[in-house]
């Protein structure tokens, strides 16, 4: 077999496109597939998937891989694709092929049973399913192998070089800040009421909007596009083929901040270089480092005081009825309500992180096997207490409402949070870079951050791992002093506190 | 290697997968992939379809197919299936690597060079990249293998067991027959006005009548759907995710009846045997059958009086200003307007097929190679005359028309014709075994013709020849008999004569 690295750029490429397909597949899936077609198409997915495995431990491809990283002639960009490529392909070989077998079927039964333990709101239906999978799952942790902390090799799927021992500290202290913080802004004496109750809001503008934003936000809609879904997702068949879903209501403006969240992250798969396409470095290092795109953008732009300074009057003459009377001030404060609640995916940007702290700490206990899957609720139950000061009435509103564990996703979740604490730090080191950011976007422009981004972090791709790359863009890695300093300023003034 | 029917099997059953993820890719190259996500799409269709190729060529595929073709003990629908891949893969396999590519590339440059050939209008533009396509071609036919007639094994790949032999007497007969008929038509006293011309039909409301029609025409759009594509086409990646576009304009009707020939496409695709799923089997035998279907839908059903007895009213109140004062026998008459043109895709019915004929009968002499290119030209415009009484003005309304012979398409041509001829052969059929059918249709039922095909041709999928098929349900193979009787009592009672 001849070993140069045009031969491994064209299975590098190869793969790629099996990746562009399979996203294809699953974006179809999600949007225009009729329903009838749902067995077919997840033949052609297993199918498609087997073959880009099948591709991916080809051992010409793990010697074409080794020649590689022992080649000093390649240049940097050449290593980083070897160097990601053979990470993945290590731990796709790792796992046997009985336990990859072993975990769909554990998956497909986990759905199931979810599903069925939610009608009938008794956790004790879905608990065996849930038993097999953290099972698999230690097993799987084991295959691919770590220093003792299971979880560390499951976090590694979806934060590389992320560890227990360098997040826990992180997220506890996070945690240990925020519950007094929430409580605080409960107390306070300045009340915002639920602002969208009973209001209209057109879904045809709604849908000129959403795509107005996603223009303005510099998205290309030449290299892709908005359709529905259910449940908003972004997904990448190729940089110049990116895929973006919202869902609108008519009673809320939900919406329009899914498409910022979702257009954060269809602007990084647009910027990764060009070098890089069909490589593995057109990749975010990290689920965490995409989520700092979509949070930012949500977020940090998009529930801030200055892209409503622009965005509010444009709104006002959107929906003249919905907000008539209604001011910026009453409106920014609407898009920033906080309320401790029940459910993760209607939580604001304070609570959010302790819904996410709370699964952590659960999983990781979960994968010690620390915890008896029966004591499960009542652990859930009682920090919901102690870290939100609510109680789910039921398990279907309580630990029974992602779809993530019955899915035997463990070590997902955390990625939200380091999503929020490395987009409130790259968005102060772009503040400190752009002074005039905050000005430009209360007049609407919204494409010198997007530059900035694509300069200092879409561009990069895959090259260095996502903590490295924060650091090298702001100065230092993972932490909470940038996320929560801005909210103690945004909701300070929101809420008429010094905080 | 284990040699049991499950194991071909499942090697079916993957490359099925592939093609269905090859339609889909396809049909979103053709409905939704972002304009600048063409090049991408290019690779992943190019990688897929390699591994589509890879997969048919195995040997051990190669192995298990003799294997079952010598079994006797595999029941007949698991010998049709490996007699069917068999076939397929026979064809792929004498193909050596480099004639693939060749014509791929010739493919490629001869679209560039007939798109700009057709800016410039000038026909010499496009013949060197013509002259290497039928070189390519006539080189692709010999690697087949076939008894002197190159023709014949490129015409195999489109209209499977069907041979100039046995094609040219029908298609001569054909336009013999043809050339009085249309000739007589046009001398008819009566008139039939260009009906359109200033006419506005609401685009929303066109769109809702042909999901109206598709439904009526019993097409499941739980199993399937439309969508709007520039050049209408249908498309099966299974028959439970059978997709079909139209396109729809404000100046005319055409839309639905593009609606009502893909929705035939469409019912044949959603018609095979669930036992046929996901193998060989789940096929039309030719294109020509499949056309039969769309043509049936689109003329003998779309463009009848039963038809419109229905849906004129429908019509009406649908487009009470573009059709006031419109009546039946006018409206009728107008859909079926025969007027000799040049332009093959704009063409009625009964001039429709003249066009047919000159193009095979020039490919035919270009395959032999007794028509010198640089004369394709003058042979085009003089049976022009000949056949229709009509002559381009230039080439591009002339033999630069059609994409085919771009791309390289030799032998496909002629399946349209037999489409029109066995779409007149099983109607008839349809209608002996239904003498109500018409009835029916005149009251808007449209399942029963539905149901018939179902039961006579859609679940035969890929079980027998297509002219096999024909003749076991209508006691005789291909004929032009049926046709011109169909052609001759329709126009005959259009124009007021005695054909």
């Amino acid at each position: 077999m001849e070993k140069t690295f045009d031969a491994l750029l064209v299975r590098m490429q190869e793969l790629r496109d099996l990746g562009g397909l399979i996203g294809l597949a699953t974006w179809d899936q999600e949007t225009y597939l009729p329903s009838k077609g749902a067995e077919s198409r997840a033949f052609q997915l297993s199918t498609i998937q087997g073959i880009h495995h099948e591709r991916l431990v080809d051992p010409r491809l793990g010697e074409l891989l080794s020649w590689a990283m022992a080649n000093k002639g390649l240049t940097d960009d050449q290593r980083a694709m070897a160097r990601v490529l053979t990470h993945e392909r290590d731990r796709a070989v790792k796992v046997p092929k009985a336990l990859v077998q072993a975990l769909a079927e554990a998956q497909s039964r986990g759905l199931v049973a979810w599903r069925e333990a939610r009608k009938q709101n008794r956790f004790s239906v879905f608990q065996p399913a849930l038993e097999r999978l953290l099972a698999l799952r230690r097993e799987q942790a084991d295959a691919y192998g770590h220093s003792g902390e299971r979880y560390d090799a499951l976090l590694e799927g979806y934060e590389p070089g992320m560890r227990v021992e360098r997040l826990s500290p992180v997220l506890s202290a996070l945690r240990d800040n925020l519950i007094p913080l929430v409580a605080a802004l409960q107390a306070a004496p300045r009340k915002v009421a639920d602002f969208f109750q009973g209001r209209r809001f057109d879904l045809d503008t709604q849908w000129r909007l959403s795509l107005r934003l996603l223009a303005d936000m510099g998205f290309d809609l030449e290299a892709g596009r908005q359709d529905k879904s259910i449940h908003p997702f972004s997904s990448g068949q190729h940089p110049k083929d990116v895929r973006l879903t919202t869902d609108l209501e008519e009673g809320t403006l939900t919406g329009l901040f899914s498409t910022l969240h979702e257009g954060g992250h269809g602007l990084y798969e647009q910027g990764f270089s060009e070098a890089h396409h069909r490589t593995p470095l057109a990749n975010a290092p990290s689920m965490g480092l995409h989520e700092s795109q979509s949070r930012m953008w949500e977020n940090l732009v998009g529930r801030g005081r200055a892209f409503w300074t622009h965005y509010f009057p444009v709104m006002r003459e959107a929906f003249p009825e919905a907000l008539a009377g209604v001011d910026l001030d009453t409106f920014h404060a609407a898009v920033n309500r906080v309320t401790p609640s029940l459910i993760r995916v209607e939580a604001d940007e304070v609570t959010y992180n302790l819904h996410i702290v709370l699964r952590y700490e659960l999983e990781l206990l979960l994968i010690r096997d620390e915890l008896p899957l029966d004591e499960l609720p009542s652990a859930w139950n009682e920090r919901m207490r102690r870290f939100l000061g609510v109680t789910p009435p039921d398990d279907t509103q309580g630990v029974m409402q992602d779809i993530h564990w019955a899915w035997g996703e463990f070590g997902y979740f955390p990625t939200y949070s380091l999503g929020n604490l490395y987009s409130a730090s790259l968005y102060a080191a772009a503040r400190r870079a752009l002074p005039k950011l905050e000005e430009g976007i209360a007049r609407g422009e919204l494409i010198p951050l997007r530059d900035w981004l694509r300069t200092n972090v879409h561009v990069e791709g895959y090259r260095l791992p996502a903590e490295e790359l924060v650091r090298k863009v702001t100065g230092q890695g993972l932490t909470d002093t940038d996320f929560l300093a801005y909210l103690k300023s945004k909701y300070g003034a929101l809420y008429g506190l010094a905080l």
